[in-house]
């Protein structure tokens, strides 16, 4: 992890930096909201994965960071509206934004950042780049109201659960290293390659965050466990799990699971805190969180195969690692 | 008022008819909150616009109509968003979509609405247009967000007023012309002259709802008289009608009028209907909602000023039209 870890304290930074500045710029009530989410820390994926693909497929210019940091303000506003959709109250450890400043300024201060992600990506002149972000949030919000719509009426598909977080996750990413390869010249071959490494890397990286919500510690992850479950989303492990059970049992439990809806349309959880620490117990005994990283062992291969398009740099080297790392996080 | 209505006769169908089929595409759910907000109605003024400059800055091709039909776009998707804002229970007359989807549902709608107007608009491959909108979209977010803030602390300035419906209507609207003179190919002076048209006719735009919400019976509008007051909006009609009281009174109505925020983040209105009566009919009978539409006309000289600098063919005739037609809609 060597490389991962050099290249993170020279990027980390200057991404950090940009974005201060950026944001800095804005109404100052959007600011503070935009502010709130972005300096809860964060892993930074998307930008650096930009800043990676652009450099790895030849891009020498330094022009890279405000398309990077493009890919930020639209994962940071659909954070802010995800959050609200889902009414969490903790993200990365600290008070979502909504509660801190309101449901309203909150959605505003989303559709600013997305505006504000399209204006950088506009401003290269290219595009290319335009469209590309435009479909992956298209995708993003698709994905995103498809597993509202699941949550409604859950079935034990794998495939439906697959498309979902592709949508709602990997389309994103998949964006983040398009960009980058597309901002370097655009060689089909490494656009593919690209293409390839993101949405593999997306489906593992949902893969593994739903594998953690049934493992980690609040402590270290920074959100409470079972937190999927509590918000009625039916996600790999739990699949897995239902599907190893007996029809009557499976049935109960998923009868148990479905969010009533109110008439003011507020979903309301059935299952008492009780219920919900026996069933994650259950889920954890089960095996299959180990299964579920397994699954992502497998699109982290198939991102690894990718990457092999790709020229023999350092900039290759890290995206390695960032598959390893992908697997082995806790948080 | 001829040209006008033969021209929406004429570019109304296949204005809808695009919105119908590019909505048709959208995951089931997003097309029933999008269907929802699209067939309520409205003016489609933006995309007529769009038509309207395009062709009267010299544009002979047909390929306008995704590029108008963005704009319809990304005006819904700030529907959708604004309604969940204001808890509107109306809109169009119509129950507004986050009381028939859910919130959760309308605020994605949204978010997918402004991606796909901005596919629409990247597709056309001219980056100017991808900048364009995105700032745009950013200014009235941005406006939007002033607007809520202001309500936390009302004061009376008409600079402050003007500053925010420039923000929350008139640059989309401005964009919506601008778009169509940069598709016909960016003469500058053609291209200051949907700016300076835009900006203006957007601003009587506004200043003439917030009349009408003074004066408007819920039965032509499709909205309740004094909405905004509701709200907790301070509009032109009632600022000049509050600088006409003494300082005591001024001081009494403003405390009232003045929205309590609870700890939910949820703004609720201090006012009863019955006060909420008699604060129109006193602002009704104050003259106030004359001088905002004398101040309506005021911008709409201006715009009307700004068509002169193009070329003197069928669309600009209609454009002017259009602004006599802004002056005088009772809806």
């Amino acid at each position: 992890m060597h490389g991962l870890h050099r290249y993170l304290r020279q990027e980390l930074p200057i991404i950090n930096d940009f974005l201060a500045r950026e944001t800095e710029k804005l109404q100052p009530l959007v600011r503070s909201v935009a502010g709130h989410v972005l300096q809860a820390g964060g892993k930074r994926l998307r930008p650096l994965l930009t800043i990676l693909f652009a450099r790895g497929c030849g891009r020498v210019s330094d022009d890279v960071y405000p398309l990077a940091c493009a890919m930020e303000f639209f994962h940071s506003a659909t954070l802010l509206h995800d959050d609200i959709l889902d009414d969490s109250h903790l993200r990365r450890g600290i008070t979502t934004a909504h509660l801190v400043f309101g449901k309203t300024e909150t959605i505003l201060a989303g559709d600013v950042l997305l505006a504000l992600g399209n204006r950088l990506v506009a401003e290269y002149g290219n595009p290319c780049l335009s469209l590309r972000v435009s479909e992956a949030i298209m995708h993003t919000a698709t994905g995103e109201i498809q597993e509202l719509d699941w949550i409604n009426t859950p079935t034990l598909s794998q495939d439906h659960y697959l498309e979902i977080i592709t949508g709602k996750t990997a389309f994103l990413i998949q964006a983040a290293c398009h960009c980058g390869a597309i901002l370097a010249g655009g060689d089909p071959v490494l656009e593919q390659a690209a293409l390839d490494y993101g949405i593999n890397l997306g489906i593992a990286f949902q893969l593994t965050d739903d594998a953690l919500d049934y493992e980690a510690r609040a402590e270290i992850s920074g959100k409470p466990v079972g937190g999927d479950l509590r918000e009625g989303k039916l996600t790999l492990p739990l699949i897995l799990y239902l599907e190893g059970l007996s029809k009557s049992r499976r049935n109960n439990l998923l009868s148990e699971f479905t969010l009533k809806t109110s008439a003011s349309k507020q979903r309301t959880p059935c299952l008492s805190e009780q219920r919900i620490a026996a069933i994650i117990d259950e889920v954890q005994t089960s095996g299959c969180v180990g299964v579920t990283r397994q699954r992502a062992a497998y699109f982290v291969n198939l991102a690894a195969a990718a990457l092999e398009k790709l020229p023999d740099t350092a900039e290759r080297k890290v995206l390695e690692e960032a598959l390893t790392h992908t697997l082995q996080r806790d948080k």
